[in-house]
């Protein structure tokens, strides 16, 4: 992880601000991006709060994509393509993109128990069709709830199901993901597998309203 | 499970011979249907052979639907369709139905790892579409893998989730599922979630494939 940053657009909300915290302490140079400079700023002094040092920092989304060499792509679904957009002048060839984003209906009013079906597939392939062509794209994380990423004292009880048309690619962030305590990679193939990886956050959001728990993760069993 | 009668319906095939196997050993009464009274008839005889006495009896589809109180769909994908109507007018109003059916692009000679989008959203609702509207439909047992089922004096490790829009049938199903040692039983809400739950049978798939495995399962974790 020699000298690599990590920009988490959308790093103000629960699951960004978790990731950040994650990457963080696991000693990445991670900075929160937002619209707005000052949220940001806001955002970056609460995780440092939270972590005791001055390890994260803050910046306007479009500056913290140039600042880094993997962006990750934390936003509602609603924001997603006006977000992509954003950042896009910003996106070197060689910078990881890692999209978090989950279609759920709530970007329309509807239940976060149920999601909308993308034309694309998947928020993932969307990204692939806004993003420069050559942006090693990768698709991970939907499944680790904000609530577990931010106990940043506690394991996270969860697999990682990681999906990109790059194996390279896909290799590094599955480093990246085993980053975080008690997270387990899984190489989930392509990117349009993240039709089915995303679909499964609205299920465990629907298992979490019937069990009346926050953090239902998921694991997979029968792996050497 | 007092005098119950279990129907399979394609309980010739892998995963439904496994379930045979599985609640036979239980102390249920099933029956293996088939489209051949003979090719039901030498699967009992196969599966009384494996568990050691006359347990499991065969007979042509609409029979043994006829016969039974819960009818198991578990065929190909591509005969989904054709089995439920060659059933439908021997399931009673009680009768609970559970289809276990995943619409695998293999049914259009597809890859085991993709899945096709059913114009219902899911094979369960397809399912809901053709049956007598008061059975106690639910979608259940898409991610035990055969291999594990048929292993019977193994553990299976996954976890089974059941989908129904009737709360006392998701319950039945949830019982029937914890028969199976090892097995727990997630309660997957309305059967429309069933479209999601069916698709992840498509990316075990995948995982089984890429990690050289044979029964890649799934466990929610964070419960209770």
């Amino acid at each position: 992880m020699a000298n690599r940053t990590i920009a988490v657009i959308g790093g103000t909300g629960d699951q960004g601000f978790g990731l950040v915290l994650r990457w963080a302490k696991a000693g990445e140079r991670v900075v929160i991006g937002s619209r707005q400079q000052q949220k940001a700023e806001d955002a970056a002094k609460r995780a440092n709060g939270i972590l005791g040092g001055e390890l994260v920092s803050g910046m306007e989304n479009p500056k913290a994509a140039a600042a880094a060499d993997i962006v990750v792509m934390s936003v509602p679904f609603a924001a997603h393509v006006d977000m992509i957009k954003s950042v896009h002048d910003s996106i070197q060839p060689d910078d990881i993109f890692i999209d978090v984003v989950v279609p759920l209906s709530t970007a329309v009013g509807g239940s976060a128990s149920s999601a909308l079906l993308v034309w694309e597939g998947s928020a993932a392939q969307q990204a692939a069709r806004l993003l420069p062509p050559k942006t090693k794209l990768a698709s991970a994380f939907h499944n680790v709830v904000a609530e577990a990423l931010q106990r940043v004292e506690k394991k996270v009880d969860s697999d990682v199901i990681v999906c990109s048309d790059s194996q390279e690619t896909r290799k590094a962030v599955m480093e990246l993901a085993t980053e975080i305590p008690g997270v387990r990679a899984i190489d989930g193939g392509r990117l349009e597998n993240s039709r089915i990886v995303e679909q499964m956050t609205a299920l465990l959001i629907g298992i979490n309203i019937r069990y009346k728990v926050s953090d239902a993760g998921i694991r997979i069993t029968g792996l050497p």
